[in-house]
């Protein structure tokens, strides 16, 4: 473990801002001895709310009051231009200037890209960052996912470069050499799909470094086929929140079929747990936080509704990244193996 | 009901083939006096699995001998090339001649859609056909989602007349003249998505005949906001198959959480008829089967590994359609609705 580990955080973003971030703050300096927190926001609001949890004056909580904002409604690039004072651009700035090594926020995503590609730029050779999570399968490994929605579309080589970064990030996760690289289409034979992800099919076939295994379908992705899968941000963004919503109908078929007869009910109430366990294991998105990879920084998008524990999760997992050196890894391998980019 | 209905089957599609399908044609003639079946396929397979049935001789299963299948692997422009003897074709050259009123099909759906696009040609002024299915949400009604994969790729004109398809199916299918009609998209903001979403968006706004309720996200789709969600078919697909997917997955856990305790064990044995019934009902696509719309025609594709209760679903949804007079009101709603088209 890293015995100095600063980690910006944007506390106002989300639906529930610093009602989950403060909670999440505070218990992630208290889980953690050698973590500092820089707490982006509002200085009042942050204050009031760390007084309300006792731990005002926790040493390793640090308050940097930002006087601005970015809200869901707002378009990316207005808050590229317009938001220089805003939580997000902080936390972001902050990585940049090298005083913290991570950062995470629950922020509008679109706007959280385009900044963090304005203000932490790209690994040489990279052309686009990506959104990247772990999703459950049935198997004991999760399975990465990417683009989750970072690039609304993605050319052949784009979606190539995914494979490379998402084998590096699954990689260092699952401790393995040769994580499987597949890429999401809409059959499994060869002549399926469209030119963009045929060419990209070539580009991985013929790369080194990057395990191959052929196409997956979205019902795939959870068998445990593939250690990552590849995919365009639209597509990665409803296949995964398709999830959370299947999740939740599944519950809730669930639950009220329970509650048609007396004996299901009282089994239902028994069951509650097992139940709730498994809605918080399917639905990735609440429980992880995603990474933007490709960039000279690490940076972790929490879930929009993320709760505290979903962002304390989120603290964790850019805590994680940090030990791994993911920046450092990605650019080592695109130096030895993307002869494309000059 | 029909007094006189006629329906032509693929019998050689999807992975099982004649064991599905035949009988699925049984059972479909056994449940209804007026429906008359055309069994395309191999006349000495088919002649067989109607011998084991003890149904060689019913006179409403009528057998039609073709030389040739339509594989799953095959270029769907091969198909339409060289695969005329297939029973895929015939079963669509029936209905182009009139000796049948619908046709269904388990087999290749690229090759499918190019083939009925073909033999079948669109209403007038309708761009493209699209795959539709009704998927369950957490209300009384289903949500018609669009499309399934039919067009890898869509541009705004497609979307919305999807739009118009799509508010037809559901109008008729849900008894409701007002079906709400939303578009699929990585955010529920203006700002969300890229040109041809926003494009698409405004032609639905200013189309008196759609009741259009703006954008919905993947979670969206099971909650029964939307009568009718719009989409491409590379993102339906994918969509449809997550569901697929997911279900598996949590029935998987849901198992597996259940046989760790004794006493959970026990209420697994109880409980498998409620979570099997559940898995069949959120599993959509296994058990509605698909239509193709914008057609001169009925067409429904039925799974690619549907059993034959599925395949039967399947023959009932096509004797629906026919019933509802589908090509005939979406023709009707293009005269009046589409200026665009001349």
């Amino acid at each position: 473990m890293l015995t100095n580990l600063t980690i910006a955080l944007d506390m106002m973003g989300g639906d529930y801002g610093p009602r989950s971030s403060i909670p999440a703050a505070v218990n992630a300096v208290n889980a953690n001895a050698h973590l500092t927190l820089i707490l982006c926001g509002n200085q009042q609001v942050i204050t009031q709310e760390l007084e309300a949890l006792g731990s005002l004056s926790h040493p390793r909580l640090v308050i940097r009051h930002c006087s601005e904002v970015v809200t869901n409604a707002c378009e990316p690039a207005v808050a590229v231009r317009n938001k220089k004072d805003s939580s997000m651009r902080v936390a972001l700035d902050l990585v940049k200037s090298g005083e913290a090594q991570a950062c995470v926020s629950a922020g509008n995503t679109g706007a959280l890209f385009f900044m963090a590609h304005y203000v932490l730029k790209m690994l040489p050779g990279v052309k686009r960052p990506a959104l990247i999570s772990a999703v459950p399968t049935e198997t004991k490994h999760p399975v990465y996912l990417l683009d989750l929605g970072a690039n609304v579309h993605c050319d052949a080589e784009t979606l190539y470069q995914f494979g490379i970064m998402g084998s590096v990030v699954a990689g260092q996760a699952l401790g393995c050499d040769n994580p499987k690289v597949s890429l999401l289409n809409i059959g499994s034979e060869d002549i399926k799909g469209h030119e963009g992800i045929k060419q990209a099919s070539q580009l991985m076939q013929q790369c080194d470094y990057i395990n191959y295994i052929g196409y997956s379908e979205g019902s795939d992705i959870f068998s445990g086929k593939a250690d990552v899968i590849v995919c365009e941000g639209f597509v990665g963004n409803v296949a995964l929140k398709t999830c959370e919503g299947i999740a939740k109908l599944i519950m809730h078929k669930l639950i009220k079929a329970l509650n048609k007869h007396f004996l299901y009910k009282c089994l239902a109430f028994l069951l509650r747990p097992v139940i709730k366990k498994l809605y918080k294991r399917v639905n990735p998105d609440q429980y992880n936080g995603a990474s933007l990879v490709g960039l000279r920084g690490i940076v972790v998008k929490s879930h929009g509704n993320a709760s505290a524990k979903a962002f304390h999760a989120a603290i964790d997992e850019a805590a994680r990244e940090v030990e791994r050196q993911l920046p450092e890894k990605i650019a080592a391998i695109f130096e030895q193996t993307h002869p494309l980019t000059k």
